[in-house]
């Protein structure tokens, strides 16, 4: 309990740091770069999966673990404007109105404190584990995106 | 000279590094991704314009920096399979037929070579140099981009 405190603290500054920052963008702007963002974290999973189910190449987990963690720690939130709760970037956005609401915003916090742990914990896997070690640790990783696309995304129109 | 000798030999060892791993998704999933992390290093350009421009929030320019870096030394490449020369990601892939001949592989790995020593030093001036610094990088870093625009990419239709 006290750990997820800490993170969820740790999470509410990273975002507080974030909005001092100019948030950039138009809405249209924002939903596509956050699209992108998710698609080039969507790549790196790919590719960690690859490897963990095929050949393991130990320069190309690192890489895409890398990825993964500089896009979670990166502040993401700021594309998350409250005018970019519907529209299109590359296509329209899937993402729950009950994202954008107050009363969410404590289990967004959990969730996304959940999620920087993993990818951070993966590069680290990925720089010092072996194949064994970073399949158990891809596995929490994925967990940890469900838990929000569970929760806040809509069903994804094939 | 020999610098430029040694970026392209580590560019080309890197390379069969990723060669060596899996090549993931189909052609059309390779060009989704890649314009995806061309999009989300565009996100986080823009985000170091804006704190140059605007007021200078560290934390923001560090994270921005850190994406740039890793997208870069991502092994991109492996997103430029040989059948994702046309085709559809997002939208129509924008890249010039000329990227994928056998005589413009010495150009690209000079250029990549240049622009992925330059994304390493902006996250290294992000994390160490003041704002000043941060704006000289970034310029060095957008002249590495345009470098390819110029050569191998097509003009964008708006």
């Amino acid at each position: 309990m006290k750990f997820t405190k800490i993170v969820v603290a740790a999470l509410a500054v990273g975002l507080t740091g974030a909005a001092m920052g100019q948030v950039v963008g138009k809405a249209e702007d924002q939903i596509r770069w956050r699209q992108s963002a998710y698609q080039t974290m969507a790549w790196n999973m790919t590719r960690i999966k690859a490897n963990v189910e095929g050949t393991y190449n130990k320069d190309q987990v690192v890489q895409a673990a890398n990825v993964i963690q500089a896009i979670a720690t990166s502040g993401m939130g700021a594309l998350f404007q409250p005018d970019t709760n519907a529209g299109k970037g590359w296509r329209e956005t899937n993402v729950k109105p009950e994202f954008f609401k107050p009363e969410s915003k404590d289990e967004l916090g959990k969730i996304a404190g959940a999620y920087i742990k993993e990818a951070k914990e993966m590069a680290s896997v990925a720089a010092n584990g072996d194949a064994a070690a970073v399949k158990a640790q891809f596995g929490k990783l994925g967990e940890s995106c469900k838990a929000c696309h569970d929760k806040f995304r809509k069903e994804e129109k094939k």
